[in-house]
């Protein structure tokens, strides 16, 4: 019997599936199980480059970054994830090969995975995940579309405030230069926004 | 009663779909009665900034180019597509809003074309065709992660081998300028990989 506790663990994932598909109470309780609770604290590693990437993560609460470091430790953000949303390294997920990112806690956080030989089994088992899965892929690949096209079109002025709207408390975790990487302009330059939209700079 | 042609021409998507998920004969058939062909001539669009972005297009052969056009008609290529694959403004299909993108065919090109309507009917009828649209929603996510990361973590000359090999009847029928861009290099620095292959460079 599961206790109370991960009652409360799964819930918020069972919202997010609802808002896609629905399921009974029995798939319900088929999915919950096969979800792995992982604690994280701020500064964890969920996955380092190199291991090898075995979970789809739902972020239950907290907040984490993907990163890329280079030959000289030079650390690239290319995303972030917060509570209700799901992160891995995709392309090493779906080919079950060395994960080529890093991904780290930026706070506290819960993490509920799924693995991709229990993933697969629930496609089979349940189809309509099919659904759930391809809509959270498109989803994913809409919001890499639109960051480069984002990238190209709107002023960084737009892309900081857009950025603080989608990701209010990310703000207050991160460094600029995660931040300033991941909108595609120098962190010199997003200093200088910053300080124009606090009235620090006439 | 369709005409060989029409066999012809839908006779590979249907062998694209056929890699992910298995279609009883009727199942075939309608699918292959919702998609309509459209021909292009090489530099016809087919999508321009601002218009409708109603369908989700299937490259029965030829090749594409999807390109984003600033304020100062400065042209940044974010995609190609050759036969075989599918192409189209993702954000703008998914959202049914005007198109951010021009799509324009770089060789005599013949496209099968869904619409939003008839794919969204399609996944109810035939719900076996969310395993085959999640699949390729992934494919195309993890596609643009990897070309994030590779654009980071790989030099030019291996990207652009890389690219090569990926789109082999690509380069000869799109600039250089549009290459460097999709590998994110500057022009001048990919014609000096270039002429470095060729042996004109020592």
């Amino acid at each position: 019997m599961k206790s109370p506790r991960h009652t409360i663990q799964v819930g918020s994932v069972l919202l997010n599936v609802a808002k896609h598909i629905t399921l009974d109470k029995a798939e319900a309780a088929y999915f919950t199980s096969i979800l792995k609770v992982k604690d994280l604290k701020k500064k964890d590693f969920l996955l380092k480059e190199g291991e090898p990437c075995l979970t789809f993560n739902y972020v239950n609460s907290g907040a984490l970054r993907g990163f890329y470091r280079d030959s000289y430790d030079k650390e690239s953000t290319i995303m972030f994830a917060v509570a209700d949303w799901w992160i891995t390294d995709m392309p090493c997920f779906v080919n079950q090969s060395p994960a080529m990112i890093y991904i780290e806690a930026i706070a506290d956080s819960q993490i509920l995975q799924l693995t991709k030989v229990d993933m697969d089994a629930l496609l089979i088992k349940i189809p309509k995940f099919e659904r759930y899965f391809r809509i959270l892929m498109q989803n994913a690949y809409v919001r890499e579309q639109l960051r480069v096209l984002q990238n190209l079109s709107q002023p960084a002025e737009v892309r900081y405030q857009n950025f603080l709207k989608k990701y209010p408390n990310i703000v207050q975790q991160v460094t600029l230069k995660n931040i300033a990487f991941y909108l595609g302009v120098t962190p010199e330059f997003l200093s200088t926004i910053r300080k124009v939209k606090k009235g620090h700079v006439s």
